[in-house]
């Protein structure tokens, strides 16, 4: 059976998953709810996500919550049967360090990435007007986690050296900040701009903001 | 070689990973940087972490960074061993809703937790006012947060029915909170008392605490 996603072809947290769906080769069902209110009714909750929140996976008869245990179910299931793509190495030191790498996008990256797209993109789609003082804080923080990543990425195509989920989780946030808001925090650092393009060229993320605009 | 952790024993984050480290059977010697300066200096974040942040692991000739990274790869590396307590099950859709569940308190019960942690905790102790307004925003949204948490408990002893990672993620952090703060956000509901009751009588958890107040 054709496995089904439940979510929104424009929220970072759902292209994370498509991302990874395509890189594993496996073709998929997006299923988007009418509206945010159907993710707080009764069943939802009790069947789908707790807390009310999309994505949310069902692969035959297993669902599953979470965009990052998303992908993490679906590359330990799939990965290497419909694709080249190798998104947790196999060794247990390569995969612990992937893990390390996901943490830093999980402890340092997201939280000033997401408050920009919550305030500069989110807030502006709905005609509100962006918190400027949290902007300038965010983005002052993501410049200093980026001079870190400048660091990291000497010498490397990606963050672990060859491409991994953890350079996965960090594409869809930034796209948003990087194509609508702060192009330059990233154009700045030369090894993190390559770093970017690499991410932003790959077929699957490509074929991500395709299955984007028809949508 | 035994298990070197560098960290300071009453750190949430180092107590997360000498639970572990007890879950698993496994010996350790901590080293505790003299003061947070040492964190930062060119070859800590050079060789240990990038952010100048611990815990940090080394185990032979491997380093490790962050807290949950550290416990996967313990728990990948020697679960079974020397110990019969099982942190990630073998089952594939078993081990991907323990990582559901470790995204739950990531994204949902952490960041109101800590919060907390940062105002009533850190900053009493260093003779700072709290933001009584931060606290209370933050101990609104984890009363939300656990009343969830008392439906997914419903009838489970823990959070995917068997202890797991998920379970241990929680515990340090739960501790300060019902000790020092606010126990009656987990003492007024049945399913979450009972759950933490366990966690906080668990064997590793009591010699965990016990190695702190040896430090
Ligand atoms: N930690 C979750 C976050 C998911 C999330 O916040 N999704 C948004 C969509 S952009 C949502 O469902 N929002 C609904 C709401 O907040 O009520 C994940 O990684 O999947
Ligand atoms: N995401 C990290 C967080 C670690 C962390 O913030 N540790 C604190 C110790 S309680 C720290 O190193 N603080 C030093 C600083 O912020 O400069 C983890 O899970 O290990």
């Amino acid at each position: 059976m054709t496995i089904k996603l439940i979510g929104y072809s424009r929220s970072p947290y759902t292209l994370r998953v498509i991302e990874c769906l395509h890189e594993l080769g496996l073709p998929y069902q997006l299923d988007s709810p009418a509206n945010f209110q159907d993710l707080k009714s009764e069943d939802f909750l009790a069947t789908k996500h707790p807390f009310g929140r999309i994505p949310v996976l069902i692969d035959d008869d297993f669902t599953i919550a979470e965009s990052r245990p998303i992908c993490r179910y679906l590359a330990t299931k799939y990965q290497g049967k419909h694709s080249d793509t190798i998104l947790i190495p196999n060794d247990i030191y390569q995969a612990s360090l992937v893990d390390q790498y996901i943490s830093y996008d999980i402890s340092y990256y997201d939280p000033p990435i997401t408050k920009i797209i919550y305030q500069e993109i989110r807030a502006k789609r709905n005609n509100e007007t962006p918190d400027s003082a949290v902007v300038k804080q965010a983005s002052e923080d993501l410049a200093k986690v980026l001079d870190v990543y400048e660091k990291l990425l000497k010498g490397k195509d990606y963050l672990n050296g060859e491409f991994s989920l953890a350079d996965l989780f960090h594409c869809p946030t930034t796209y948003y900040v990087y194509s609508e808001v702060f192009p330059d925090l990233w154009n700045d650092r030369p090894n993190v701009k390559k770093w970017w393009d690499r991410l932003n060229n790959r077929p699957a993320w490509k074929k991500t903001l395709e299955d984007r605009d028809k949508n």
